[in-house]
C-alpha cells in the first residue's frame, strides 16, 4: 500500500523524509528510564541537533533565518512527534510558542533581534502566559506591566503568589528569556493583556534580580521538559521590550493601538495561540498512530488462547480485539486528513495579505475544537493500545508507558478542552446569528430547523426523512443502506444542526427570563459541547469523504471507502443513543449500524497491517521491541 | 454526613481505622519522584513495617500465624490502597499471591513451614504463573515439573526463552522463594498445571544455581515494585515442595487427586486467584475515592471564569463539571457496596465446611466481573479526574499522575479484563443452561424470554411493558417517573436477560453450522461482554438498593437514594442507544433520563464535599496540596 503511505505524507513529504531520516540515527535513540536531569539534557541537545539542521525556524520569515512556510513548521512538529514527545514540547516552546509570539505580536525590531537567535537556540526561551490562579483564564491574568514615564520603560510584577507565572516550559533550567503576558497600565489606565520580552537569567544562567524561579518538579509524563514557575518583583525593562504589534506604547506615554475595540485587540493577541492549538492537534494525531502501530503489530505476532488442542489464535484475529483496535484506526486516518486541512488552513491565514474577519473566526474554531477532539482521541487510543498490549504495554521499554504519560496533558494544555469546546459553540452560534442582525434566537433555530429540512429534502428524493426527522416510526428507513456515505454526511449534519438550533433556543428561553448571557451560555454547556464535537465529527467526515472519492487507484478509493464508512459508523454508533432520540434512527437500524461496523472491522482486518504501516514510522523512530518479539 | 462514613466503614471499621492512623505517620509520607532503586527499597521498609503490625497474615489460619479472617485481608489491602499503590502491590504480593497459594494450595506441611515466615516477611516470596508467551492463558504455560524417581524429587525447566516467567513481582530484587506454576510430569504422563515452592535466591541474596533473574526495568507506573523474570535450568527441588492439596505424587510416583477431572482440577487451582481478583477490585475503588476526593476538593476551591466584571466562578459550580464528577461519585458509591458484598461472599466461601460447585463458580464469576468494571472504573474516573484538576493534576505532588500511572495495569492483571468478562458471560450461560441438561439453546432463550416476562408482569400490574418489550411505540410509558427505582431494576434486568438469550441463541445458530464451541463462543465475544457487564450492572445497582432502602435516618437514606438514582440513571444513559433499540426506552422517554442525570447532579451538588468526605481519606495519606492551596 505504498500509494496509502503517500497519500499521508501530503504535501510536505521531503521535510518529513528528512526528519524521519534524522531521528532514526544513533544519537536520537530513546533511553527510557533515564533520571530527570539527565534527560532534560538530553532533550536540550536533541533540540539543538534539530536546531542546527534548520528546523526550528521554518515558519518564520525568511530575511530573519526562516524558509517563511508557516506548514513546513506545523509538519516538522507533527513529524518529531512521532519520537520522544518531551523533546517535541520543548521544540514547540522555543520554536512554536516563544519565537511564534515575537513573530505574530512583535514588530520588525523585535524580529531582527531575536527571530534569529530563536531559530539557532541561541536565545532559549518562554512562552510566560498562564498563572497559577488563572489557567485557561487568559484574559483575567494579574501579572502587571506598568508604563514608567520617567525611566521610559515598564515595571513588571507579580502581586501575589497566585499570580506567579505556572507551568512555563523552559523556565526551571533553560531559559533565558520570556515572553511574558501582562495587564498593561499607562498612567493608571488599563489596556488589557499585551506581551513582553523580559530577560529572566544572565548569561551564566543565574536568574536576574527580581525574578524568582522555582521547578515545577516531577510530572506524570514529559519529564524531558523543564517547567517552572515565575515571579517578577518590580522588574524592569525598556520601553521596546513591548511586542507591539497590536498595542504600543509612545516615549511619551501615549496608548495606541490598531484595533481600538479591547475585546477584539485580546482575542487577536490570543489569536497567536491558534499556532499551538494546530500543533497540538498534529502531535496528538502522530501519537495516536504510533500506538496504532504498535499495537496493530503486536496482534498480528502474538497468540493467546484458541480451540482445545488447535494452536493459539492471533490477537488481532479476535472480533474483541478488532472491535478495539480497527475503529480507532479509522477515526486516525479521519483525524490525520482533518489536522492537514487545518495546516493548510493555518497557512493561508498566516500569508493572507489581510485578516479576514469571518474566516479566521472559523479557523481558530476549527483549529479549538481540532485540538480537543485529536487530543481526547490520543488519550482514549493511545489507553486502549496499552490495554490491547496487555502486561507487555506497561513496560517502559515498550513506548505505551511514555506516549500514554506524555500526551496525556494534551487534553489540558494550550486550553483546556472543555473550555475550547465552548468557545467552538459560541463561535458557531455567533456565525448563525450574524445572519440574524436583531439576534433573535427563535428566528435563528426557525432557520436552522428549516435549513435541515431543506438539505434532507435534496438529499432524498421522496422526502422520506421528514417523517423520521420529527416522528420516530420504527421500520421506515429500514431499506436504506446503511453503508450509503450520503446517509452518513446527512446524520452527521443533522445532528450538528440539531444540537446548534436547540443550544440556540434554549439559550434564548433563559435569557428571556432574565438571566445573563454568561450563566445562559454556561446552563447548557454539556448541550454546547456536544453541539462543537458534532461540528468537529461533521467537519472531519466531509474531509474524508473528499480525500477517499478524490483518490486515484481503485484500490486506494476502496481502502480509504471503507476506512471512511467504519469511522462515520463507528461514531454514530457510540452517538445512537441521541440518533435514535431524535428520530434520525429506529431501533433497527441502529442495530444494522452496530453490525455493520464489526462486518466493516473484519473487512479491514487482512489490510490492518498495511494500515499502520502507512503511517510510516521507521522502526528506529518506532522503538518498541514488542513489534518484533517479546 | 457522619453516618454516611460511618456506613462505608462497614463490619471493619475498627481494622479500617487503624490502619489509617498507621499510614497518616511521617514514615509512612510520599516522596515523589524517588529514583526507582530508592522507591523500591522504601516500599519493603514500608511493607515490612505492615507486617510488625500483624496486617500481612489477618487471613491465615490462627495456628500458623495468621488472625483466620479472610476478609479483614482483603479490606486491610483495600485501606492500603487509599497510600501508595506500589505499597499495595507489593503487600498484595507477598501476603496475597505469594501467602495465598501456600495457603490455599498446599497442605499442613507448607502451612507450618511457610506461613509465620510469610506473615511476618521474614521470607519475601513471588508468585511465579505468568509467563511472557502465555500471560492471561494459564492453561498453556510451558514449564515443567517432571518427577524424578531416582532423586525422589522434581526437576523444573523453562523450555524455551518465551516460557520464562514473566513480570513476576518481587523477582527482580526482593524475593527468596517462589510459588511456581508449572506442567506436572510424572513418567511421561501430564497431570496439569500444578504449583511447587522453589527457592530462588540465597540466603545473600543471590540467584541459586539454575535460576536466571532478570529485572523487567521501568514501567508506566508501579516502579516500587521489583518485577522481574525468572528462568529455570533443571532446578532440583524435594518432593514435598509440590502444594499437594489437589494434586499429590506419592514416593514410588504414583500421581493422586481429590478430583479427578483434569479441567476441573485446574479451575479449583485457579481458584485461588479469586482473593487477587476481589483484592484488586477493592484496591480499585480506594483509588477511584482518592482520586474524586481530591478533584472535588479542588472544584470546590478553585475558580476560573465568570460572568463579565463579577467574580470567577467555582469549578463544581459549573454544569459540565458536575456532569463529569458527580456520576464518577455515585458509580463509586454502588463500586464500593458492590465490593463489600463480594469480600463477603468471598470470605463466606473460605470459611464454608465444603466446597459448593455452583455458589463457588458463582463467586468467581461474580469477581472476575466485578474486578472488570472496578478497574475499568477506576482507569476512567481518574483520568477524568486529572482532567478536571488540570496541569496541577499532572504534577506528581497532587498523587493524581501517580494513581493514574499505577492503577492503569489493574485492567490487565489478575487476569485480562476482556478475557474475565468472557470468563462471566461463560459462567452466566452455564447457570441457564444446566437447567436444560440437553443443552438446547433455542429452549433456554425461550426460557430466559418468559423470565423477561414474567418478571415484568410482577413489576407492572397491566402489564404494561409487555408492549414496550416487543415493540418500540414512542409515547408510552412516558407517564412512568424516570426516578422510580423499579424501573431502574427492570432496566437493569431486562438489558442482562435479553443479552444472556441473544448470546445463547446466536451461539447455538453458529454451533448448529458445525462451528466448534470456542469459535462459536468467539465470534460474539462483543455480545459476551456487553452481557457480563450488564450483569455486573444489575448486581451493583441491587445491591445499592438494597443498602439505600435499609440505611437508618431519613438524611442518609435521601442522600443514598439519590445516588443510587443517579448511578442507574447515569448509566441507562450512557447505554441508552441500547435501551432504545429494544424497545424499553422511546425516544421521549431517553431524553428524560438525560435531563434527570443533570438534574440529579445539581441536586447532589451541595452534599458533594460530604460524598467525598465520607470516604474517610485523612489528608495525610490523601496528601494532595492542590485539595487545600494552589
Amino acid at each position: 500500500m505504498q500509494s496509502l503511505a503517500r497519500l499521508l505524507e501530503g504535501q510536505h513529504r521531503d521535510l518529513r523524509r528528512r526528519i524521519l531520516t534524522l531521528l532514526s540515527e544513533r544519537r536520537f535513540a530513546a533511553s527510557p528510564g533515564l533520571p530527570r536531569e539527565e534527560y532534560r539534557e538530553l532533550v536540550l541537545k536533541w533540540c539543538r541537533a534539530l536546531a542546527r539542521e534548520g528546523l526550528g525556524g521554518l515558519g518564520y520569515p525568511a530575511e530573519f533565518g526562516g524558509q517563511g512556510d508557516p506548514a513546513a513548521g506545523i509538519v516538522a512538529f507533527q513529524t518529531i512527534a512521532f519520537h520522544d514527545l518531551s523533546l517535541v514540547v520543548k521544540f514547540g516552546v522555543q520554536f512554536g510558542l516563544f519565537g511564534g509570539a515575537i513573530a505574530n505580536l512583535g514588530t520588525e525590531r523585535h524580529h531582527v533581534r531575536y527571530l534569529p537567535k530563536v531559530a539557532s537556540l541561541a536565545l532559549p526561551g518562554c512562552f510566560a502566559m498562564t498563572e497559577t490562579g488563572h489557567g485557561s483564564n487568559v484574559r483575567d491574568i494579574r501579572t502587571t506591566a506598568r508604563y514608567d514615564p520617567k525611566s521610559r520603560g515598564f515595571v513588571v510584577h507579580t502581586p501575589n503568589a497566585e499570580d506567579r507565572k505556572d507551568y512555563i516550559g523552559n523556565a526551571a533550567l533553560h531559559g533565558r528569556t520570556a515572553v511574558v503576558f501582562a495587564q498593561l497600565e499607562v498612567d493608571g489606565e488599563r489596556h488589557g493583556v499585551h506581551a513582553l520580552v523580559v530577560p529572566i537569567r544572565d548569561a551564566r544562567g543565574n536568574p536576574r534580580p527580581g525574578v524568582r524561579i522555582e521547578d515545577c518538579g516531577d510530572k506524570l509524563g514529559l519529564n524531558g521538559v523543564d517547567n517552572g514557575r515565575i515571579r517578577f518583583d518590580h522588574v524592569r525593562v525598556p520601553r521596546t521590550a513591548l511586542l507591539n504589534r497590536f498595542g504600543d506604547v509612545g516615549p511619551d506615554g501615549t496608548y495606541s493601538s490598531p484595533i481600538p475595540d479591547p475585546s477584539k485587540r485580546f482575542f487577536t493577541m490570543l489569536g497567536t495561540l491558534v499556532q499551538g492549538r494546530v500543533s497540538i492537534a498534529a502531535a496528538s494525531v502522530s501519537a495516536s498512530q504510533s500506538a496504532l502501530a504498535i499495537a496493530v503489530r503486536y496482534g498480528l505476532r502474538r497468540r493467546q488462547f484458541g480451540p482445545p488442542g488447535g494452536e493459539e489464535v492471533l490477537l488481532l484475529d479476535y472480533r474483541t480485539h478488532q472491535r478495539r483496535l480497527l475503529p480507532a484506526v479509522a477515526a486516525t486516518y479521519a483525524m490525520h486528513f482533518g489536522v492537514e486541512q487545518l495546516i493548510a488552513d493555518y497557512a493561508r491565514a498566516q500569508t493572507a495579505s489581510k485578516d479576514q474577519g469571518k474566516a479566521r473566526r472559523q479557523l481558530e474554531g476549527f483549529a479549538a475544537g481540532l485540538k480537543a477532539a485529536a487530543t481526547w482521541h490520543a488519550t482514549e487510543t493511545i489507553q486502549m493500545c496499552r490495554e490491547a498490549c496487555g502486561g507487555q504495554g506497561y513496560l517502559a521499554v515498550n513506548r505505551l508507558a511514555a506516549l500514554k504519560a506524555d500526551t496525556e496533558v494534551f487534553t489540558t494544555f494550550e486550553g483546556d478542552n472543555t473550555v475550547l469546546m465552548l468557545l467552538l459553540a459560541r463561535s458557531l452560534l455567533t456565525d448563525y446569528r450574524v445572519q440574524f442582525e436583531d439576534m433573535d434566537w427563535v428566528k435563528t433555530s426557525r432557520y436552522l430547523a428549516g435549513r435541515v429540512l431543506s438539505s434532507l429534502q435534496e438529499a432524498t428524493p421522496a422526502g422520506a426523512f421528514l417523517d423520521v426527522l420529527f416522528q420516530a416510526v420504527p421500520g421506515r428507513g429500514e431499506g436504506t443502506d446503511v453503508r450509503r456515505r450520503e446517509v452518513h454526511l446527512e446524520a452527521f449534519r443533522f445532528r450538528e444542526q440539531h444540537l446548534l438550533a436547540g443550544l440556540g433556543r434554549r439559550i434564548k428561553r433563559v435569557l428571556d427570563e432574565g438571566v445573563g448571557s454568561y450563566e445562559a451560555f454556561e446552563r447548557h454547556g454539556d448541550h454546547a459541547v456536544a453541539a462543537a464535537r458534532a461540528h468537529v465529527d461533521l467537519m472531519l467526515l466531509e474531509r474524508f469523504s473528499q480525500v477517499a472519492e478524490r483518490a486515484r487507484g481503485e484500490r486506494l478509493k476502496d481502502t480509504l471507502g471503507t476506512l471512511c464508512d467504519l469511522f462515520a459508523l463507528s461514531r454514530i454508533e457510540r452517538d445512537r443513543g441521541w440518533f435514535q432520540e431524535h428520530g434520525f434512527l429506529s431501533g433497527g437500524r441502529s442495530k444494522e449500524v452496530v453490525k455493520a461496523v464489526g462486518e466493516l472491522c473484519a473487512e479491514l482486518r487482512p489490510k490492518a497491517g498495511d494500515l499502520v504501516a502507512a503511517f510510516g514510522i521507521p522502526d528506529a523512530v518506532l522503538a518498541a521491541p514488542i513489534t518484533v518479539q517479546g
